[in-house]
């Protein structure tokens, strides 16, 4: 926000050269009619998913630079389609603007969003800019899916591997770093930028799609989520719409060393269970499946634990050092409920 | 908005509630993972439309009832789809909104939502629910169409009539009337209640699909948008995007009668040419197809001009009573540029 004279701010260009601006990054097709028209593959179905972030709840100025803000915004969605086992056709992006943004906070806010969708030639196909006193960016993702590859959480089955497709808890400590940069850690340089740059430029798992298709023979059905809310969010939802039970070893957990170097094993647990924002997905498979997914899916995939016939959940120490605990959501995030919570954290 | 400690807000009730209270607006095999799954008819292209709307910039508690803001950005959506030529399949709804806002508030906008859709046999699909300062309402909404019958700007050819499937300027009225319920008119009960409604209730022109079908043989590409932002603006993009120009006579512009008694012809024409959201459709047609058109489309159809090899856009008075004058967007709307403008014109 600013009051200089010489800032072209979104009222001093007004709404049709902001759209102009905008229509930049979308391909020509699909410019100038009330609607993006676009052509799936007959006989997949369509996938579709929405997000709204809105400043200061989901970003902002003090951790988010305006193009991670839309990178973020794009990888949440592209997530949710990755999770559902579709592939991208294109975004729409709804923006609420107040007037006196700078224009160039747009401009880069579109550059982060296509520079996330560019790996997956996908495109920005429409969508509303409006005035708002609160800058607010809606995503709708569009996506297809052959029928009988759709992920669901409602598929497990007892004695299905967990698996875990990445490091969780890297998110919630790069926000911590972002929001409190003066904090002393043992932290190497390249250590605090890596977990910085998991939070600011999170990958959907679109990668594993291809992975799964191969190694997972019809007609079993594939079960799965992302871990936007968390790793222990993720494994909850999944029992529950399975109805079923589970046991996830604690030392299973895929966490990145650094992290658990920097808080301790206890902080660093509670960041990968609950942290959110790791964009990772969580499968339920037969173990060989599984196994075989674990060692193509890159750093820190692992088998977390096990869908069992059990009422509950239960985080399970094989080594000992801990109690048995059951697994709930409690430390889990009520978007409405707790408005001193940080900033980024949990909002998905 | 309220801090009666009695009444139920969104804060109270908590994100997940909300969402439970949401769902029970939606089909229950879209609910309960990532991201909605829907089966379009094969070999039919994919209409993308979005919208954002904001509190006190695209609806108000002073003119607009939660029930009504909730028809009115559903209507508007699908009036985009039956631009372009597209039967709905679905929309997803985001919203941002205020922790103190009443449940109350959410549930009836979701009523007038869902009012809306039910003549189409369309659902709300999916979306997203969030904390923020200002309410917020995102939807997109998803339509098929066959690949040859898609409406587009751009291919108005000379020769061809210019359809208004309806009358215009009666939903400014109705504006008018709610933002000054004092002011003193000379309309009856029934007309000025028929005005209000058409602002808070506007139909979407998806009926006149079918007849266009049957009216219109292939190949010939039908031409046309919606009117939401001005029967005016209408006529120029469709020009600008087919190189054309056109001459539209002002007598053949339908409004309502009991509009030109209250506010006098000259005003009436301004509200019908840049009042906007009347959610008809301009088609551009060969003549004998238009009439036809005419004909079948109900209340104040007409053809109200011709398209031309001019360079211009004439609004011509076939009785002389006015001088011809070109058509120009001049009193359309910036809406960043003038913050003053009412509430709820020209939203879209």
């Amino acid at each position: 926000m600013t009051g200089d004279p010489d800032v072209q701010t979104v009222r001093k260009l007004g709404e049709q050269q902001i759209l102009q601006l905008l229509q930049g990054f979308c391909p020509a097709e699909v410019i100038g009619d009330d609607a993006a028209v676009l052509s799936p593959t007959p006989g997949r179905s369509l996938v579709v998913t929405s997000d709204v972030l809105v400043d200061g709840v989901h970003f902002s100025d003090r951790t988010t630079s305006p193009e991670d803000a839309g990178w973020r915004a794009v990888a949440a969605n592209l997530s949710d389609l990755a999770a559902m086992g579709a592939s991208p056709l294109g975004i729409t992006v709804g923006l609420g603007l107040p007037g006196e943004l700078p224009v160039t906070w747009v401009d880069r806010l579109y550059q982060g969003m296509t520079a996330c969708l560019q790996p997956y030639r996908t495109s920005i196909v429409g969508g509303d800019v409006v005035r708002s006193p609160t800058i607010t960016i809606a995503i709708t993702a569009f996506g297809e899916v052959e029928g009988d590859r759709v992920i669901r959480r409602s598929t497990a089955r007892v004695g299905d591997a967990i698996v875990a497709t990445g490091e969780h808890g890297s998110s919630r400590a790069g926000l911590e770093l972002l929001l409190h940069p003066e904090q002393e850690t043992p932290l190497m340089a390249a250590e605090r930028a890596d977990l910085i740059r998991t939070h600011q430029r999170p990958i959907p798992r679109l990668d594993v799609l291809p992975l799964l298709n191969s190694l997972s023979p019809l007609p079993i059905p594939i079960t799965g989520m992302d871990s936007s809310d968390g790793l222990a969010d993720a494994i909850v939802q999944i029992c529950r719409a399975s109805g079923m039970g589970a046991r996830v070893e604690r030392q299973r957990i895929p966490i990145a060393p650094p992290l658990i170097a920097w808080v301790g094993p206890e902080k660093a647990l509670e960041w990968a269970l609950y942290g959110g924002e790791d964009f990772e997905l969580v499968l339920c498979l037969p173990p060989e499946t599984a196994l075989s997914l674990v060692k193509q899916s890159g750093k820190g995939a692992a088998i977390v634990g096990t869908i069992t016939a059990e009422s509950q959940i239960w985080l399970v120490d094989q080594e000992g050092n801990y109690p048995d605990m059951p697994l709930t959501l409690e430390q889990g995030f009520q978007h409405f409920a707790d408005e001193a919570i940080a900033i980024n954290a949990n909002s998905h």
